[in-house]
């Protein structure tokens, strides 16, 4: 079985890794050169709305699916007349636009930050009075890794704010005031049968994810999975989804899905008994799913910038090194490091002697 | 870093899906135009005593390594004058060669059945009136899954015998009544650092290997170890050995050694921290070695003549398939299935259900 994948980036390069051994080939289809999920399959280099590559893609595999949920509607669209294409057209237009994306959770009683649409510097002004400050105002599609996205601390904040984003259509969100951030992520098959792996405490920098711990019997395990899975079935969805929640007053309040393998779930390449690579292809080929179940104690550091010397990294007991093959650039994920020990001490010692040598190059 | 492989069959597959996450890039010289590892790096199509292309490799990598022990002495002597070359000529002259092999294990002092070297039928003649009957004649050279040996079991086996197996070089070794066998992979650094996986308990049918399980403090671990051990210092090895013994008496005598990874390691993917194919290219890239304890209990079946449905075995619970993207045909190990469970009833359950999915095909 031959599957397309749009971008070729690592989510692209690591589903690759999974599907490889189940008899899977893989064409990526990514503009860039130096995609780096090219070294395990066909590169179809071309833009994403190259309508003659896009039918070449089409042509030559059974399916189609995405590693970033920023393809043009189009594309979907124009895809999906030739060749089954997961998750659809329209989990991916929810998921990649804020203001769809949180309307969505209101409409299926997901708490989540107040926020209102913004696509204009009046909807701005308006909606600050309404929600009050401190507020985050986010582009509506496109932003991540903290792009994107403004702080609005005081009035002098709100003033031309919508412009210094680019004018574009815009969310305002009001300010969480947060314990901690967690993800879940979770897998429906094409027979709706659904997996939810552990909840995963993330912590960030600059909008960047940094650290992803999985949990063990997380008292909120349960809500989450009830959120999410409303969800999951709202868009009959098909593949992995990852959910994002803000942790406030021992609850949890959406914070945005990503349709897709995510990065809070990297860690399952060791440490779950089935990645969720392999849980995303088993199910856009409607392929029975794999256990979600956690495989000792494990963690996921992503290397930023740069990757630290293979002969001091992979020195360390129980580290996995996964390097993506990309270009080392200042605040670029370049690849990361999972730690899977025996017991949560050994873990956090390992996950110690990790930061001592990738904080020296935080970029 | 880039690793030339001399072979792109399965086990050059598995190396490149272990260094592509270490950041490794991968060439693979082997004739055959549908080599599997193809896939996964550069091919360079030509025959293994072609010079032209040996040079090509040499000049594109950084060091060369092997999947297969059969390599002609001068390919390995002339890719030696233009890059490192791990395991060492001399390791591989050993190791392809019966006699050289088994009369190394006895200078070393490791028990080894009785055998002696048949360059004519009269030699066999006078080793069968030396080591008796049953005895087994094999070809110094080239042997494979029970290929390229004889058992001998009355004189009128013994007659014509050596011209049945191609009038080559051979040795005659006795017949060994041995109650099981097990094999010990282990890995030396270039340091000289060794490490040692968990004896492997295999049962193979017609010379092929069916079943392999990793032990728990196996009684003759420390044995084993030890005969390993000798070996690697007198080859000043460098890379994966495996080392396959028969049990008899309670004690080892040794079979034979393979110079690479091996089939008997493949649980290591699932079952260990750090899997056989990751550790040696850790060992001749120059790399500190991954620890080799076990991650939960774990066994490997190989799936032979044919991959059953994906969607059949993938569905037994901590199931992790292998498919070498490989024609199927009779008597080919095209695949092999790894359990990785939480205690050893879960474990002879599961593979008890994957037998009975492999068993109907067996070929």
């Amino acid at each position: 079985m031959k599957i397309g994948v749009i971008g070729g980036g690592q989510l692209g390069r690591m589903l690759a890794l999974a599907g490889t051994p189940l008899g899977m080939s893989f064409a990526f289809l990514d503009p860039a050169p130096d995609a780096c999920a090219a070294a395990l399959g066909e590169h179809i280099r071309a833009d994403y709305g190259d309508q003659d590559h896009l039918r070449q893609l089409a042509d030559e595999v059974d399916l189609v699916t995405f590693e970033f949920e920023s393809v043009p509607a189009e594309t979907v669209a124009f895809l999906s007349q030739f060749v089954p294409v997961y998750p659809s057209a329209e989990s991916l237009r929810i998921a990649r636009d804020r203001w769809f994306e949180k309307s969505m959770f209101r409409e299926l009683g997901i708490p989540t930050p107040t926020f209102a649409n913004v696509l204009s510097q009046d909807d701005l002004d308006t909606a600050v009075a309404e929600i009050g400050l401190p507020a985050v105002l986010k582009t509506r599609t496109l932003g991540y890794d903290g792009k994107g996205q403004k702080v609005l601390r005081s009035q002098a904040d709100v003033q031309d704010a919508f412009a210094e984003l680019g004018s574009v259509p815009c969310i305002l969100e009001g300010f969480v005031a947060f314990t901690g951030e967690v993800s879940l992520v979770a897998v429906r098959a094409r027979d709706g049968q659904t997996r939810f792996y552990p909840l995963v405490h993330n912590t960030h920098e600059n909008g960047i994810l940094r650290l992803s711990v999985p949990s063990t019997d997380h008292p909120l395990q349960t809500m989450a999975e009830d959120y999410v899975g409303r969800v999951l079935e709202k868009l009959h969805y098909v593949g992995v989804l990852a959910f994002e929640f803000f942790e406030v007053d021992g609850g949890l309040k959406a914070n945005e899905i990503a349709p897709r393998v995510h990065n809070s779930g990297h860690w399952s390449i060791e440490g779950a008994q089935c990645s969720q690579f392999e849980n995303h292809l088993r199910a856009v080929t409607g392929l029975p799913l794999g256990s979600t179940a956690k495989v000792g104690e494990s963690a996921m550091l992503n290397l930023i910038g740069e990757v630290p010397a293979p002969n001091r990294i992979i020195a360390i007991d129980d580290c996995h090194l996964h390097h993506y093959g990309k270009a080392f650039k200042a605040g670029r994920k370049v690849g990361h490091a999972t730690l899977r020990c025996a017991d949560r001490p050994a873990l956090e010692r390992a996950i110690t002697a990790v930061q001592a040598l990738i904080e020296p190059n935080r970029s």
